[in-house]
C-alpha cells in the first residue's frame, strides 16, 4: 500500500503572498473577489499568477470564516434513501447551485432524532440546509441551525415550520392518488406497504394517511403491511397474502412494488386479477414489468428554480414562485 | 412562503465564553477536547453547561483551522452514479466514520477533468478524500489535493497512483468473469453495453477490456454497444439487435441488463435461447426477472475496515489489511 505524504507540504495563502510580493490580506481580497477593497489590476494579475504557479486552491471554510458566510449547501440524505427518481434531480441541482457559486454536499448521517441531526449538520456551518424530507426540519432542529448561523433553511414538506422556506410536497397526495385509482377500479381491501428501513417513515406515514383518508370516504378499508426491501421479506408478505384478504396494494414506491409483484406471482397470485398493484416514482424499469406497473409520478420543481430560491434566500432578494410537487397517476396493466 | 431569519442571531464561542466567565480560548480547549491544555473539571463543566444552555454547536471548519486538521471525509460521487449496491454500503461507511469522529459528505459535482474536480474538492479542505472511482484520482489531481493539505487520499482502483492508498478494485475482472461464463456456455459473439451517461466510462471501459481479454484467448468476439439508461435507448438497441448478430450480452450492470432484457423480449428475441444476458451488482430485483438475471456480484471490503483505514492514515498508524474487492459470478437462467 502506498504511503500517504505528510500534510506539511501544503500550500497556504502566505506562500502565494510571498511569491507575489504582497500582503496575505491582499491575496485574500483578490482570491475571494472582495469588492470592498481596491486592488490594482497589476497586483491582481500578480496574485492570480502566483496562485496558479503554486497550485493554490482557496479554502472555502477559511473564506467563509473571513467573509462571515459559507458557500456550502448541505443536503441531509442517506445514500440508500435516494431513489432513482431523486438522484438525477440531485445531480442537476448540484450543477445549478455551482452556477451560483455554491458547493452542495450530501450528508448521509442517520440520527435518532431531528435535533441530533441538526447538530451534526450545524457543525459544518453551511450557508443553507435543504431537507428533502421536511419532517427532519422540526422547529427545534431549525433553531439549532439558526443559532449556528445557517442563514437559509429549506424543506420539501407538507406543512411549513416557522423560519423554514417550504417547497410544498405532500406525500399524503401520493397515497391519496393511488387509493383513489384503486377505489375507482372497484377495489375495496387495500394494503399499504410500510418499509421497515429506517428513514423512510417520514414518507411512508403520510402516504398511508392519504390512502386512509380516501378509504374513509368510500367503502374501502386500508391495512398497513410492513415489508423490508429484500426478496425474503417480499416472499414472506406474499405467503401471508391469502390470509390478509386484500385485493389491492399500494406498495410505497416502484422498487417495493416490483419486488412484491414478483413475489405475489411466485405464490401463484395473479396481478391484477387477484391483486392490483400500484407503485410510486415512475422509475424507468416499471413500465417493463409483466404486467407493466401502475405508478404515481412525482413532478418535482426544476433544479434551476430550487437553486434560484436558495440563492435568493442567501442574498436576501425575492425568491421565485415555485410550483408545488404534483402527484400524477400513471395507469398501467398492474391495477 | 416563510421568511428566513437573519443570521445575526447566531451563537458564537464568544457568547459561551461570556456566560461561563472564561476566555474564548478556554471554550475552544474544552469543546474541542484539546489534550495539550489543562482545564479544571469545574471550568470544563461550566463551559459545557453554558454551551448547552445557549445551544452552541462547535464549528467544524473553525476547529479544523485552529487544530490544523479537519474531520471531514469527502467522497466524490454523483448521486445518480451510485447504484443500489453501493448506497447501503455508503450509509454504513458513514456510520463507521462517525464512530471515529469523522463527518462524511458526498460531493456530487460533475467535472470535465480530474484536476478541476480535485480543485473543487480541495476547497472544502477535507482531511481525507475517498474516490470510489479510482481513475478520478490521477497523479495531478492527487497533487492538487496534497497541496491543499488533504492528508489522506484513498481510492478504489485497479492500479495505484503515487501517494494514494489504493483498495484494489479491478473492474477488468467484472467484465472477465462475465465473458468467461458466456464463453463457457458456448456463446461466441458477445456484446458489451457501454452506458452513454457521463461518469460511468471509468467503470465501463475496464469492464469492456476484461471481456475483450477473455475473447482474445477464445473463439469469441466482443462488440461494444452504446446504450443510455432509458426505455427508448434500450428499445433502439433491441431493434438493431438482429443486425448485430450477437448471441450474448454483458450489459454493464443489472439496471441496464434489466432494461435490455425487457426490450429484447418486446422485440420477440428470446432470452437466453437467442441471446444470453449477464448483468453486474446482484441487485435485489435481478433474481426476480423473467428469466432470473445472471449477474456478477462485487464483494466490497467492509465499511468498518475502510473506516479503520481512513482513521489509521489520518493518525499515522498502521492501516489494516483490506481484502481486494472480488467479482463473483451468480449464474441464473438468463444466460
Amino acid at each position: 500500500m502506498a504511503q500517504v505524504p505528510n500534510a506539511s507540504a501544503s500550500i497556504t495563502s502566505a506562500d502565494v503572498a510571498r511569491l507575489a510580493g504582497v500582503s496575505r490580506a491582499t491575496v485574500s481580497f483578490v482570491l475571494n473577489n472582495t469588492q470592498a477593497h481596491r486592488v490594482s489590476e497589476a497586483t491582481r494579475a500578480r496574485v492570480l499568477a502566483a496562485a496558479r504557479q503554486l497550485g493554490y486552491v482557496p479554502h472555502a471554510a477559511a473564506r467563509s470564516l473571513r467573509a462571515g458566510r459559507s458557500n456550502l449547501v448541505l443536503i441531509p440524505a442517506s445514500a440508500s434513501a435516494i431513489g432513482g427518481l431523486v438522484s438525477s434531480w440531485l445531480d442537476d441541482l448540484h450543477s445549478e447551485l455551482e452556477r451560483h457559486g455554491y458547493i452542495a454536499v450530501l450528508h448521509a448521517g442517520r440520527y435518532g432524532d431531528a435535533t441530533a441531526g441538526a447538530r451534526a449538520w450545524a457543525e459544518l456551518r453551511p450557508a443553507a440546509v435543504l431537507a428533502l424530507d421536511g419532517d427532519r426540519l422540526t422547529a427545534t432542529a431549525a433553531d439549532v441551525l439558526r443559532r449556528a448561523g445557517v442563514s437559509a433553511l429549506l424543506a420539501f414538506a407538507s406543512h411549513s415550520v416557522a423560519g423554514v422556506h417550504t417547497f410544498s410536497f405532500d406525500h399524503t397526495e401520493v397515497g391519496a392518488v393511488a387509493a383513489q385509482h384503486l377505489v375507482a377500479r372497484g377495489r375495496e381491501r387495500i394494503g399499504v406497504i410500510m418499509p421497515s428501513e429506517r428513514g423512510l417513515d417520514a414518507f411512508a406515514q403520510p402516504r398511508l394517511a392519504g390512502a386512509q383518508g380516501v378509504a374513509s370516504r368510500s367503502r374501502a378499508t386500508v391495512t398497513a403491511v410492513p415489508m423490508s426491501y429484500s426478496r425474503d421479506s417480499a416472499a414472506e408478505v406474499a405467503q401471508s397474502w391469502p390470509g390478509l384478504g386484500l385485493d389491492a396494494v399500494f406498495a410505497y414506491n416502484d422498487e417495493y412494488a416490483t419486488l412484491l409483484l414478483h413475489a405475489l406471482q411466485d405464490q401463484g397470485i395473479t396481478v391484477p386479477d387477484q391483486v392490483a398493484v400500484v407503485g410510486a416514482d415512475d422509475l424507468v424499469p416499471s413500465a417493463l414489468q409483466r404486467p407493466p406497473l401502475t405508478t404515481v409520478r412525482l413532478d418535482l420543481p426544476s433544479p434551476a428554480l430550487v437553486a434560484d430560491t436558495i440563492d435568493a434566500l442567501l442574498r436576501g432578494t425575492d425568491a421565485p414562485e415555485v410550483p408545488p410537487t404534483d402527484a400524477v397517476l400513471v395507469p398501467r396493466q398492474s391495477s
